[in-house]
């Protein structure tokens, strides 16, 4: 998708690095390359190179940054791996990109509370790692290894939301710098609080449009005395969305709950390798427990899963089988792209309610014919989240255009159906033009919370809201 | 607590209730006694009647009464069957309440996707009926019947968001009558997404002073296959709060786990004549899932129970006993008035990180020495929330300030170990002034907030914030 950038005003901008740089030096980078890697993000959508990029290592340091940029109305542009999906670190107005890599500190750990503070720069495995010798594990999974700052700020989530909930309902607290350079603290470890406004809410999901996150208290779990994982293969959609419907309602606890369609089926079993699977919708399953308890969640899915012609059920205990098993979900991407070599790929998200998902995904797929798209799909079915893959030709206008064209329909038909734009992805620049549908008049009071935080519009601008 | 009311200017509340009396006849109250049960909550802070009382049939209704005080910068406080506990209701600025206990619709039931819409009238123990038949329940229990609407505006939870959440967790979606009159819908029927900022989150817990809410999307869940039941005694309050933490990091679904402490047993020991109890900290567990795991969920806590020196640990299955041993736990706070023939209760509502659970119970307590007060204490352990209730004499002024300056230190004491002013009853008016310290800078957030979305104040003014 092609946008409108416009530059900052060239003697602003030398004023404001001027200031930034005397004071950090080096930190203040203006070099070409480094400025292009992070006005770019993994999506198709026009990369927007910053016209200087800070690498802080502290919140003082944001602090004093945001506030330079404030005094002089320079847009800032919050940043972690870049690894978002919809243009969310684009500087269309230029400005200065904030990059919090280098604060990358797990900063408390309590066991007892089973919750953790950290630096917005820690990536997901990278606290995994931290936290494996205290049995204590972050289980949010967006697939790519993000930040925990940039998973906050696009409200992320992935595989085993159906278990454990997204960013939402898993970031007990922020330290944040507003837009006016000053640092508050949005909620406690308190586990639940009636105290006011739900500041933290409001901030995860703002996608650096309120406010630069620099310091993130999340809730951890015991890692399971035991997992078990399973595979099943269903003679349709219908069938297979039927038995995750009915597995939540039994009130089984599921970790994951992974849909593949046929399409990305056929290519996982080609990739992968995978003996005795065919060529159809699949549920993936993921199951945490005690010993006793993951057998018998599995042995209930199994159940279920027979009542609507679900076959080739095959669960396992034993962690190499369960890593088999899942590798070839975990690979679909790559098995997705190798449909169509020297594709690349272009990753949609909707979010239904899932008794419309069975009939979306139906409608998606009808919709493809005449397209000449080839797209495989995979979906969070627990959830009513899915994702087309298309697999395009970036060479190819017209193709790009028949992809961005079935997208845009399968957002407005997502919409119709009571649901959303974006289930875990966010809205960046990318999907703006769909909040007016979504959110009708209450996009009205996003636009007034944006113009009460960020009068002047320098976080992020161009993002969520047109402010 | 007695604070300072304002009444409205006559003049401008004559003419705005004439013009609702034209429109709405009957439905707009004027009665003196009506007024005042309006004007009161079940606390002990001071009751203010407002200067008339609407009871809207529908969702256009309420707007068009809203858009008319808005007209005349009158305000407006929403009131759904006055359970709240923190002067929430009290009208002191004068103005119109807007009773919507005539709203009790169930509107619609997706069994499929585990919600259902209500008006805000509908009470939690009518949803329950309603639901009865469908497998499904609504589990957010804070005691009182209390409309979903008033639970939604005060974020409340109670004995099972250890399992299920608070209204944070389970509210999709609102429909919420803005202060200028206007319509809006916040959020979808889709379990997550991530279009925008999360106005439903700001809302939950926003106590009527952004907007009226009208509907209400819910999550609800899979009435369990089969329940437990456990009660343990243990030697002293540290050995309990320890049982309930390893049973958390354990991973253990535990759907309700309920702290008394020794006053209170001794109280309930008496009043409910329980047989084979000592005078001791107790705990009280619930377990939801297939017969097999309720089993295994009892006999896992027992074992940690021991550890910690838990004694008489009896645990049942069957719906009899299971009932027999809960409604001890449900009489609590009529066997804590028993303790003083003659007293009434006044509750308090800390929440701190669960490691601090014991040490700030233990300082309560101490602190409690000296006073002359009596005062039970139960508590959402599993979340670290706790309810010391007092034993007053309404008409002993020394013992109602010995019980708001202990309040007092026990509020900051909890805000002093990470904790919340409140954790499930919300700030009305009775904890206003903790938010400075509770907050810090964040405040001046919610004051932005608060003039973005109501710039003339009109929405139950002098409540959460002073704007």
């Amino acid at each position: 998708m092609r946008v409108d950038a416009r530059p900052s005003d060239p003697e602003l901008r030398d004023r404001v690095l001027g200031v930034l740089k005397q004071r950090f030096g080096d930190r203040l980078s203006l070099s070409a390359a480094i400025r292009e890697r992070h006005g770019k993000d993994e999506s198709y959508h026009q990369a927007v190179a910053p016209d200087g990029v800070f690498f802080p290592e502290s919140t003082a340091e944001v602090a004093e940054a945001v506030a330079v940029c404030a005094e002089h109305r320079f847009p800032v542009v919050p940043f972690g791996v870049g690894t978002s999906l919809e243009g969310h670190v684009a500087a269309l107005r230029g400005g200065l990109c904030i990059d919090l890599s280098a604060m990358d500190q797990v900063l408390a750990v309590n066991a007892e509370d089973l919750d953790v503070t950290v630096q917005p720069g820690v990536t997901r495995k990278q606290l995994n790692e931290y936290l494996r010798d205290t049995g204590l594990f972050f289980p949010i999974d967006p697939g790519a290894n993000a930040t925990i700052g940039g998973m906050t700020a696009t409200r992320a989530s992935g595989t085993n939301a159906v278990r454990y909930g997204t960013m939402r309902e898993n970031v007990l607290s922020l330290e944040v710098v507003m837009p006016d350079g000053r640092v508050v603290r949005t909620g406690r470890r308190a586990r639940k609080s009636s105290a006011g406004y739900d500041l933290t809410r409001l901030l995860v999901g703002s996608e650096g449009t309120l406010g630069v996150i620099t310091e993130i208290t999340l809730k951890v779990y015991g890692i399971p005395e035991a997992i078990s994982s399973a595979v099943c293969q269903f003679p349709d959609l219908d069938s297979a969305v039927s038995t995750t419907i009915l597995t939540t309602q039994s009130g089984i606890p599921v970790a994951r709950m992974e849909l593949l369609d046929a399409t990305q089926m056929g290519a996982c079993v080609s990739y992968s390798k995978l003996e005795g699977y065919e060529v159809r919708p699949t549920l993936f399953f993921e199951f945490h427990g005690t010993e006793a308890s993951v057998v018998e969640q599995a042995e209930s899915v199994q159940a279920i899963a027979e009542e609507f012609g679900g076959s080739a059920f095959r669960w396992t205990t034993r962690a190499e089988d369960r890593n088999r098993l899942w590798q070839a979900r975990h690979d679909a991407y790559y098995a997705a792209l190798a449909l169509r070599p020297g594709s690349q790929g272009w990753t949609t998200d909707v979010c239904v309610p899932v008794s419309r998902l069975a009939e979306c995904i139906a409608r998606t797929r009808e919709d493809l014919e005449g397209t000449g798209l080839i797209a495989p799909l995979v979906g969070h079915v627990g959830d009513g989240n899915f994702h087309l893959v298309y697999l395009v030709d970036p060479e190819n206008q017209d193709e790009l255009d028949q992809a961005q064209a079935h997208s845009d329909r399968m957002v407005e038909r997502a919409i119709g159906m009571g649901g959303t734009c974006t289930g875990e992805h966010g809205v960046g620049y990318g999907k703006m033009k769909f909040l007016e549908a979504e959110h009708g008049a209450a996009l009205s009071l996003m636009v007034a919370v944006k113009r009460a935080f960020d009068p002047d519009n320098i976080m992020n601008p161009g993002k969520i809201v047109q402010a």
